[in-house]
């Protein structure tokens, strides 16, 4: 006899959200050339942030502070809202987990696109919810389809992401704040902008914490070239937030990381190059696409998604060619989305090497 | 109208397992000068891990990998275990919250010392477990009465420290073994051994991944110095083990962590080295103590519990005292260990500062 887990748990498939690209090289036995997968951001932190892990590393036995101080108040007045506003955990994928364990038991609806951020939808079947999916539409999150699904379930949160993974897409702040309006208040919103530093200043709505019933998510992870350090950020009501409070980690955060946060966030500069430098890649990936006669699809965010113009089975054996060429990239595995690719930006060496090979990689897989 | 918290989160109290010191340094406006309340090794990482730190401060860009497949190796190497006995997380914390959620749900007994490690507790309340708590008995936790709790409640998890914090005190070998022995094969034991590490061997039972109803915790925050990296591992049965991959956060590691935990774990001389230091300190801390005519506890962790000899408004009095002087430490809560304070191990400057202040406060305090 062993010790009973709990049902639930118990009822848990064991998947994981994402296989990492270190376990596809173990398997490969082999490194990845180029590194373009994982939606990462190739550019890495700012030297200022370096500079700051590198002159703190000393630091690292000392808990970092638990209540986030230094890094919540630069982050509210970089946003203009107060730091009770604020809540910061170790990446989006902590917060949205805790958000899930706030709004969601054993069989509580849950809405979201089919084929959007699998790392959601593993923290709602870890709570027992009931997943509700709808299709993408053009490409795009269906936000009128959402807000049907979410009345119809009487559903107490849905999931948005603005721009969106796996397709890159993106809706304008009207459109959004015209979702927002729309949904019942009674239902929460967890709008994820883990790219929204990448994203046309058009796509995302003022930060309005009246609103008790929108949780917007954001993420040193992309844009500040983080994501090994695990930071993110809930803005939202206060009441909202200091639900956190009650069941968060406290002392999950890396002390390096509040120090590494907290610089990155002081150098704007760097990030508007970053950014610059982000777009260029999206341009190239693009290029790269068009020039081998496959469709780009607009991105505003670190990657761009590729239809490679048949269905998945063609564009899987697209990918495969391509990881069998030292190339990681990954690929949407949702129906009607599943034509595509999806390439993460990075430096023009490893970009270099996408050009070379995506080529033969089709040439491979027809 | 809001949207609705699930009953049991809104059911919870805004508590926090503890107040960090730098939240005090905010409230008293002046930073501590001896910062020895947090259980933490004041002797730091070894040279190695911070040299590997920032040698690897650039590469923060990356996701880590998911299955932290080599420092699970070489802890698995280190232990003599399979790697697949081994689930790697931030920091025992967040191991202890996987592990109540595996086990208990709303209403679930669970055992632990009234007293003992608070983060459990705040975990176990989390998942709306009914706390069962046991008192010490003679500074220790009470095996058989824990026992006892166990087979009344049919509790199927419970929590005991050895190494014990807040007291310092710990069981050998032969009797935890006993314990385990005599626990029903449905109870779940966590085996805290976040002190393993500065304990003497005779306390460390053998590591038998055959029982599946034993997790034993071990961490990288206290001898190895590195609390605010957050890296802690759990060791147990396989079939247990692989439960955690059904709910972890599988990209909440950081990078920069395993690459130190990975270092600190390769450098087993520096770490003989500070757990001779960290002696030598509770030594000191000890000998201080007996010269202010206060008893030490005998400790196995890296800080002494010192019987302040009078009742928990006395000591907590010198607590307050202590803290006015820019000495940080903190104080055991439950009836009949609150006649003590905890001081944690830290370098000679920061033990001169407690010794002098240490008389004053005693004074004040009377
Ligand atoms: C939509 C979306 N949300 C969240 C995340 C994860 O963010 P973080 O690294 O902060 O956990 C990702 C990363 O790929 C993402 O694509
Ligand atoms: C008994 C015990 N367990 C666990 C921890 C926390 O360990 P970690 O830093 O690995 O989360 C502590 C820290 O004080 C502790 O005293």
């Amino acid at each position: 006899m062993n010790p009973k887990l709990v049902p639930l748990i118990d009822s848990l498939p064991s998947t994981v959200p994402f296989v990492g690209p270190e376990a596809l090289e173990r398997k490969r036995n082999g490194l990845f050339r180029a590194r373009l997968g994982a939606n990462e951001n190739g550019f890495g932190p700012a030297p200022s942030v370096i500079a700051a892990i590198q002159k703190h590393a000393a630091e690292s036995w000392k808990y970092a502070d638990p209540e986030n101080f230094d890094l919540k108040h630069a982050l509210a007045s970089h946003l203009h809202v107060a730091p009770s506003n604020i809540v910061v955990g170790e990446g989006v994928d902590t917060l949205l987990g805790l958000a899930v364990r706030q709004y969601v038991s054993e069989g509580t609806p849950v809405v979201t696109s089919l084929g959007a951020y699998p790392t959601f939808n593993f923290h709602v079947a870890g709570f027992g919810g009931r997943l509700i999916t709808v299709p993408y539409r053009d490409d795009r999150e269906d936000l009128s389809a959402l807000l049907d699904a979410v009345k119809r379930e009487n559903a107490p949160l849905v999931y948005f992401s603005n721009p969106d993974n796996p397709m890159g897409t993106w809706w304008d702040a009207d459109d959004v704040e015209r979702f927002i309006d729309a949904l019942p208040p009674t239902t929460m919103l967890i709008l994820d902008e883990a790219y929204g530093e990448t994203a046309p200043a058009s796509s995302k709505p003022a930060i309005d914490i009246s609103r008790s019933n929108v949780l917007r998510m954001r993420t040193f992870s992309k844009a500040y070239g983080l994501a090994g350090m695990r930071c993110g950020y809930a803005i939202g009501a206060q009441q909202q937030i200091t639900a956190f409070d009650k069941i968060r980690n406290h002392f999950g955060m890396n002390k390096l990381t509040q120090i590494a946060a907290l610089a990155a966030l002081k150098d704007q500069d760097y990030l508007r190059q970053v950014v610059g430098k982000i777009i260029a890649a999206r341009d190239r990936i693009s290029a790269i696409a068009e020039a081998n006669g496959l469709k780009a699809i607009p991105s505003a965010t670190n990657f761009v998604t590729i239809d490679c113009g048949k269905d998945g089975a063609y564009a899987l054996s697209v990918l495969n060619r391509l990881i069998e060429r030292d190339v990681f990239v990954r690929k949407p595995m949702a129906p009607g989305l599943d034509r595509c690719i999806r390439v993460s930006v990075g430096l023009d060496a490893e970009l270099d090497i996408f050009e070379q090979q995506l080529p033969l990689a089709l040439q491979a897989a027809s």
